[in-house]
């Protein structure tokens, strides 16, 4: 295997689960930091890498990917002997996960992601953060997660019995909205709290927090 | 294999999607139209197919699944044989294959179906286009589909050199958006149009359009 790189920030959040997966696989990589700050994600070095200038972008020799779940699951499906497994190889069980990947990216995303951006990075750049989009979005994330709460009486984690990419994707989020005041939508449903403390303390997760917190 | 369900809309792209897969691949399939107009994907039977009472929901035997790109990648992953290949079975085309897709679900899907709602869905049902909602997606669509153009520039189809379902995905809003002003975004970049024309052309999405219009 060629010499994997990823550029990106510790940061973001997309940048962190494609770190957290590498981590869960034991698979050594280069991290590459890209100055979000400056706009280099918008220039033409790292466009050659992601057209859409968004982190992170991910090369192995001539492979040059992007999108944090394409790579998380080229990665998975590329390494099954490495590390924990995080897919399932039953396609009845891959398809289930696979539905709870989709519901990850577009019902848990959007709303978790608005909340982490008014909360936690809006304070950080000194900008103020809007109560409106808060509440707004508090409430979308409430009724997906009443969803988890019912999914997660079922299963021990969100894409079957054991922790897969369906976990592994929600990290960031989370992980942001611990320190604000939308972890009340987490503790207040008891599977979803159970859940929340198992995966956020995973040692591989832990790294990609101390990457970010140095 | 067990029959097949699909409960949806002929109406609806996300059903659209999934019956357009099923034509490609040939297989033999079930239609439960749901009826939207009385809020039947909102009350408790499709509610135990889909608690996102979201179209369309599948199911094969006790296999209940939904979420469309989840039931498309299930439906191709496990008929390899049959019909038209839609996956890759090279890990790193496959990887490639899963970037494009994640690009349609995060970067076409969105303004997409915004347009399509303003200009298609909302005059079926007597109500008024919003041109400033109409305005700024376009501007977001163009930014889009001018990467789309460099892309097929290089590469015939969106996800490789074959149909694949990254082709697929996007069926069901160009083809409400060809009926719209928006239709000038696709015709004015020369690889786009090209790729429009050939996709929206082939048999089995005409097998879906046809159901739509009866």
């Amino acid at each position: 295997m060629a010499t994997v790189k990823v550029h990106g920030s510790v940061f973001s959040t997309a940048s962190q689960r494609v770190l957290v997966c590498l981590h869960e696989k034991e698979l050594d990589f280069e991290f590459v930091p890209v100055d979000m700050s400056s706009g280099d994600h918008k220039k033409p070095p790292f466009l050659s890498l992601n057209p859409f200038g968004q982190l992170p972008a991910f090369e192995e020799g001539d492979l040059k990917l992007f999108e944090s779940r394409a790579i998380t699951q080229y990665i998975s499906h590329t390494n099954p002997n490495k590390g924990n497994q995080l897919i399932c190889q039953d396609p009845k069980k891959m398809a289930i996960m696979s539905v709870w990947m989709e519901v990850e990216a577009h019902e848990f995303d959007p709303p978790s992601s608005k909340l982490a951006w008014e909360q936690a990075f809006k304070p950080m750049f000194g900008m103020t953060t809007d109560v409106a989009v808060v509440e707004e979005n508090e409430a979308k994330l409430a009724k997906v997660l009443d969803i988890y709460e019912a999914r997660l009486a079922q299963s021990k984690y969100m894409g079957g019995d054991c922790f897969t990419l369906v976990d592994l994707h929600h990290l960031p989020n989370i992980q942001y909205l611990m320190d604000t005041q939308s972890k009340k939508l987490f503790d207040s449903r008891p599977h979803v709290r159970t859940w929340c403390s198992d995966i956020l303390a995973r040692p591989n997760w832990l790294k990609v927090v101390a990457m970010k917190n140095n």
